[in-house]
């Protein structure tokens, strides 16, 4: 039997990283589950985030997952360099997104972020232990999580927003920029819009050689299957998710969809 | 004995409600509990909001509490009608916000409030079972509450949001405008700004009538009390909540801050 990859996200965010796995690995089945009833989390404290985290991985242990993927950037801040959960191998977006960043070359390096994410360090440190030459300029974005969630895109509000919170980088000349969140790739127009044609990194994107890594390694089950399932499981159902759903998931097909009571 | 009166609300925005009870009610003992970690409510469902709001009651029953107050409007909106819990005697901000739109005399009335608040139309159904006539605008407001959260007000941001919202309103000259949601009254001056002289109702403000009728109906203890005490609640301790409580509460002291794990 070829088990599902758990795939947790505070909300819908995170599925640009299951869009990129499911296209990636087309036999592996996955299952998803975003803790909208208790989401954002990039405002909760690191303990709250470990609490709802803990008790989300066990929740995918039980639906018998073969591997943990802690899709949003607040959570993995909080369980970066954790290798493992109760038994199964644990992935997060910080490393992945560290790394892809690294590989353009360039020295100077801005973060955006959520609150929990930016307060964490999470990517400055794991930047400076793979490069200490690297300068970073970590940017908390508290209001893009709610402009995105809102449909405010490409937009008077979203432009003045993202000018304040991006106008002392500016004038750095950065050229790379990692979108340190699961919500903020939906920015990327209105983020190069501003900042002129720098390289936005997505740590969903680079996620997928991480876990081809885990495949090569045969920690995960490489068995084909034609009758892969995909399991989108939320934990409240809300006015926007079915949009919100469809803008991250793009034409990746949903097998079914599930209210979780957590 | 004289027990304390409970009040729920989803975060911080309750205190302004907490902070005109403290004072018209000096011998009166508060405890406040604000769902910090599960916040915001207002883009919840309903079941969830219950499935949350059951369970914060009880904790406040267990308490000893000889009242309850939900503060929070999404949370009002889903109790509506309900007037006692387990016992207890329940009130919410719906109806006395409704009663003081009406005494203004006017006969159209806008009602500001979060997705959830004006999903349930709890204000219109209200205003209209007190008077038919009465004409409503129920506008969603849901970037408000992050604005208010960050800090974010007095702003262009908030203007250009304001105008996005209220536009559709602003012409038809309406004087009313209920306040739904407790974040709302700090962006009082924005909303005037744009508006002009409109009057702005804030429930909370009005809660205290209700209140003052439960305890000459004898339902609550009125003896009087030198060492009354006021506990703040809270289930998550995130970067912000001082700044914001101390914003909300004034001048109003606290005795005691405690964090509950729910």
């Amino acid at each position: 039997m070829n088990s599902p990859i758990g795939i947790f996200d505070s909300g819908l965010g995170g599925l640009t990283v299951l869009r990129e796995l499911a296209q990636r690995f087309p036999s592996e089945s996955f299952v998803y589950l975003g803790d909208i009833a208790r989401l954002p989390y990039g405002n909760k404290s690191p303990e709250t985030i470990r609490r709802y985290g803990d008790q989300i991985l066990e929740w995918l242990k039980v639906q018998k997952v073969k591997a943990l993927i802690i899709a949003c950037n607040s959570a993995s801040s909080v369980y970066l360099g954790e290798e493992s959960f109760r038994g199964l191998p644990l992935l997060n977006v910080i490393g992945p997104g560290a790394k892809a960043a690294l590989k353009t070359g360039q020295k100077k390096i801005v973060i955006l972020g959520t609150a929990a994410t930016i307060r964490s360090r999470a990517y400055s440190e794991t930047l400076k232990k793979l490069d200490s030459q690297i300068e970073t300029w970590e940017i908390p974005c508290p209001l893009f999580v709610p402009l995105v969630e809102e449909g405010i895109v490409g937009d008077e509000i979203t432009r003045l927003t993202i000018e304040r919170y991006l106008a002392p980088v500016k004038k750095e000349n950065i050229q790379t920029v990692i979108l340190g969140c699961t919500h903020y790739p939906l920015l990327k127009s209105d983020l190069q819009g501003y900042l002129g044609p720098v390289q936005l990194i997505e740590s969903g994107a680079v996620l997928g050689d991480q876990l081809d890594q885990l495949f090569f390694q045969g920690t995960l089950d490489k068995s084909s299957s034609n009758d892969r399932v995909i399991r989108l499981c939320i934990t409240d159902l809300t006015d926007h998710f079915e949009r919100l759903a469809h803008q991250l998931m793009g034409s990746q097909a949903i097998d079914s969809l599930e209210r979780v009571v957590l």
